[in-house]
């Protein structure tokens, strides 16, 4: 089959791979219907040292249940179902506090040699466990919507929870990105009044006002925190804060536009060694979390919001591609050309 | 009357100033009948350059009501009260919401410019909603605790609350200083099952136990927690952590003995540019918290508490002094040869 892997920066191929087979009971195979790039692939995108051996890409996917282990209940060969980006045990403590993040037999596609969901097909483990079964017929819009309950939306509710957004707060994205976006869309969810999100992209700042923000503020570092502080002066910084970018200035500047007491999620993949402005974030009383989602522990949430059309978050996609495409998207992310790109095989 | 002013490193002074006087309808003047050094006292005086203004010291006291503003309900002269680290407006939304390190009309005593605590009196703002009456007869033993609820009591309660320790949690306590044991206490309190306590005093681990701590880790540093790591195998780390030093040494320690999912809250004044351990903390999905405790807020929980002896918290005061011994007891207090120095004008 076919599959995505990278060997270096800049350097994505499509090739050919063995097909992937059950290895455990309770393993599934799901052949790849939607999959897409996510803004952490970037980052060896960008980073990644030349070497012999390619990494599987690819960690969100959707796609039809092919094969099932003898030890799967619960699923049928021909189910549509959503893969979360990891795949965890669901049996142990950790799982059953809905933090599968801390589960020992955690799976990452698409990382540190695990295969990925950017192929034709995928072995999940714990099939049970992880796959959600969609139960509904899907067109291409809510095929792309339900793709994003894989990670990106996932992750900008998982951005919304960890901050505590509630009815009525102010608050405030940083980053205009795929996931950004996806907090806008938590956020206007979870009945935020005032939804502030920081980005330049004229395009991908429409998108979030359609998705429910309220203000946008262009700026960067320092400066956008102060236009944020004057958009805030009513209740001094806003409630909750979601930090979507990953770098430090993000970070410095989520940090800058809280109010005292506030909750700050940081869910990008930091690319920082140290969360800045310890004494700020202290003498505010800040609540600073974030990390992989527990994408699974809210799919029972989020899946009928998608079904029903109340939340539309495929519409981050700008590009859809097939398999020969991939590299050009991975391009196009890059270079800031694509917002988000749909890979349908 | 006498007061505690600073005026460099190593350089505290007892001195002569002015009786404090009413300035607002909304102010007390507190009779100061204990007060104390706190750990936080130590920073300025460690660093605090020479100059000729001194900075009045002190922000824990217990006292007697002496005066009165004419808009102060609920308090009458010679009441014994506790007075909180800092005074709030008590109206303002931060301080409805139980944050009042939001408000806008904040006073913290003994720091920037304001009067402090340690002295024969001091004048308390918005004084109804500042000052609780203990509304009980009080022996040396019970002062100590009492005023142990002005600050450091209550900031060890503020790390179990904000790292979120539970019945049957296992929990970590970085630091045997005074706020260390009162974290202890604190988390005993909230029904920790087990309390590991870091720390290298001998005296002051061993009253750890008697508060309840369950284990005592000696070494520092990465030996600190993989000595930890063995001993929480089973749960994969604490559930809680309360970093109650203010180093960044402190803080990668604490987290990197937390569990995936935990709690964390760092209450020693930050010394420390930038929370470390940035990708370990996200990949835990950590919440870090802490900050200025909102003593206020916790004061009708805690106060019951010791008044019928449940915590003694006064128990960590291991030397008394009067005015002319104040300058020693911080000397003392840096050097570690006091663990907490109790001032009885």
């Amino acid at each position: 089959m076919k599959a995505i892997h990278m060997y270096g920066a800049g350097d994505v191929r499509s090739i050919d791979v063995p097909d992937p087979a059950l290895e455990n009971g309770t393993d599934a195979i799901v052949r790849v219907v939607r999959a897409c790039v996510c803004g952490s692939d970037l980052w060896p995108y960008r980073e990644m040292p030349a070497g012999a051996d390619g990494q599987a890409m690819g960690h969100e996917a959707i796609g039809v249940v092919e094969e099932l282990g003898r030890d799967v209940h619960g699923l049928r060969r021909g189910d549509l179902v959503v893969m979360p980006m990891f795949a965890a045990d669901g049996t142990c403590g950790f799982c059953r506090e809905g933090a599968p993040y801390g589960c020992e037999r955690i799976t990452f596609f698409g990382r540190a040699g695990f295969a990925g969901a950017q192929a034709e097909a995928v072995r999940v483990p714990f099939a049970a466990a992880n796959l959600v079964r969609v139960g509904a017929e899907a067109d291409d819009a809510l095929l792309a919507s339900l793709l994003t309950l894989s990670d990106v939306m996932g992750t900008g509710h998982h951005a919304a929870v960890v901050s505590g957004v509630k009815a009525g707060d102010t608050v405030v994205v940083v980053g205009d990105g795929a996931v950004g976006l996806c907090g806008v869309i938590a956020a206007a969810r979870r009945g935020a009044e005032r939804i502030i999100v920081l980005g330049r992209h004229r395009d991908r700042t429409d998108l979030a006002r359609e998705f429910g923000a309220t203000d946008v503020v262009s700026e960067r570092g320092e400066e956008a925190a102060q236009r944020v502080r004057e958009l805030t002066a009513g209740t001094r910084g806003a409630h909750a804060v979601l930090e979507c970018v990953g770098t430090e200035e993000a970070t410095a500047t989520a940090i800058a536009v809280a109010r005292p007491g506030a909750g700050l999620a940081r869910v990008g993949v930091p690319h920082y060694p140290a969360v800045p402005q310890a004494m700020t974030a202290w003498v505010k009383n800040l609540r600073v979390g974030g990390g992989p989602t527990p994408v699974r522990a809210y799919l029972d949430e989020l899946l009928p919001d998608v079904l029903d059309g109340t939340i539309r978050p495929g519409r981050i996609f700008d590009r859809t591609v097939g398999f020969d495409g991939v590299s050009g998207a991975y391009a196009a992310m890059a270079g800031r050309d694509a917002l988000k790109v749909l890979i349908a095989p």
